[in-house]
């Protein structure tokens, strides 16, 4: 596929409303068209942003799932996708017969690309959700090889890694930031510092998208951040509270090469599993 | 082995000078005297604190390099450690017959416990030392499990989950941080970006050493650091050019318990090899 030199991402930080659907995703298509406009190439969306997050029992949750082959969330992305030329990429409470899962829709101009089932479960979403099962999937787009996982995915540095060894170029990453104990005033969120590390050790460029405001007593964080791939941003973090549209253009022949730190060090290479035989203890095994 | 609830952690910031080994050990003792002297149970020098960093040969580095059974540097390191009752962790250049090793020794009232030998090496260390080809070994303390890694093997997270997946509670990091390109004004430097994600991801207590100066025109970070399980600095980032002490107290009971971070998420539990068969590409294996 052609290789764009630079992209232009947009990470769009929004508050979706409980069980209000229809309004979140005629609020996500504005807020898409608002980057197209803007000239953005891939738009990254939040976590469930089309059903909000908080439910309260399973069938609620159940409720407000759709089919990606056939849901109306999905469907209107496509459209705008198509309209605009731009790829999405979007978390959607998703069905699949009796089971539903927290997701990432991967769409451009042609359609569907695929999809990504959150791996790592936070907190209650294990009483709704059934864990991720398709692995991290990575798609060719004409700006490069694009993953996805979701929140608390990035808390695990398997998922940074199982993308890149893929040699994924563009992580995007719709979450639903919640505080962690104990951060000290003026300092960066650890959810922010977790996305530069990432981005930085992996020489991937990411993008996080959060959503904003407080459902059931949840506050989130807001904070959406476009980094580069030393892992420095360069749009962002956003505010904690407003809806708003981050913008960058990113480089992605300088970040293809960065990996190769000097004559001798190559991030990827440099690995040494032959070391690593702690990670294969009984239970442990990767 | 007995257990204490809190330990009294310093990392010693200092200045080496290429080739000026006794001055350079003499400088170590009076600054692990002095940690000693305000409580300190564990005290972390830089890497290669003994011998200065930037080698023009292989001779230059062999000729500064000792066998750690027999060596000047841990002879002297181990006096200290037995005098003051207290655990040292420092970086040594290690000669092993006709190979040296880039390495950490950890010291107890007792004597040697063990050495790591860096895994990672970066940009010219790979003319002079061989990789390391320990694995990362962890050492039981009276203050709980204890693994040491040194600067480069910070960028890789394997090296972190080889060193929690053996339920290590503390990691100390002996280093001689490099500046790295792009970063913007008035951000935290990204060797202490990797350092509070890598305690954060992995629920552990991480101590870094960093040394100070300009040395045959390679400029060293400072801003070594001492953060607790959550990531949060609790001593440092310290100057980026002065010989420093840093002290700081962990929990370390909390430390152990704070991988629960809620009723259903246990950060190393939540691991799921299963769907990380990507970093089990050929070549990739782990």
């Amino acid at each position: 596929m052609a290789q764009q030199r630079e992209v232009c991402i947009a990470c769009i930080q929004m508050e979706p409303v409980i069980g209000a659907k229809d309004a979140n995703i005629a609020k996500s298509l504005a807020l898409v068209g608002a980057a197209a406009d803007r000239g953005a190439q891939l738009a990254v969306l939040p976590e469930l942003c089309d059903s909000g997050y908080v439910f309260e029992t399973k069938e609620e949750a159940f409720a407000l799932a759709e089919e990606v082959t056939r849901g109306k969330a999905v469907r209107a992305w496509q459209d705008i996708a198509a309209e605009r030329s731009l790829f999405v990429v979007a978390g959607v409470n998703e069905r699949d017969g009796d089971t539903i899962y927290n997701t990432a829709v991967v769409i451009g101009p042609a359609g569907l690309a695929g999809i990504f089932r959150k791996v790592h479960l936070w907190d209650r979403e294990n009483l709704f959700f059934s864990p991720g099962n398709l692995g991290f999937p990575v798609f060719d787009t004409p700006f490069g090889r694009l993953a996805t996982f979701i929140c608390y995915d990035g808390w695990f540095s398997e998922s940074y890694r199982c993308c890149r060894l893929q040699e994924a170029d563009i992580i995007c990453i719709p979450t639903n930031w919640v505080p962690m104990p104990g951060q000290p005033d003026n300092t960066l969120a650890m959810a922010n510092i977790l996305v530069m590390a990432g981005a930085h050790a992996n020489s991937v460029i990411v993008a996080a998208a959060d959503r904003v405001g407080t459902e059931r007593g949840q506050p989130f964080l807001g904070q959406s951040l476009i980094v580069n791939h030393m892992g420095w941003p360069v749009a962002g973090p956003a505010s904690r509270d407003a809806e708003e549209i981050l913008l960058a253009t990113l480089d992605l022949a300088g970040a293809r090469a960065g990996r190769q730190l000097n004559e001798h060090n190559d991030l990827l290479q440099n690995r040494r599993p032959g070391m690593y035989g702690a990670m294969l203890r009984p239970g442990m095994s990767v």
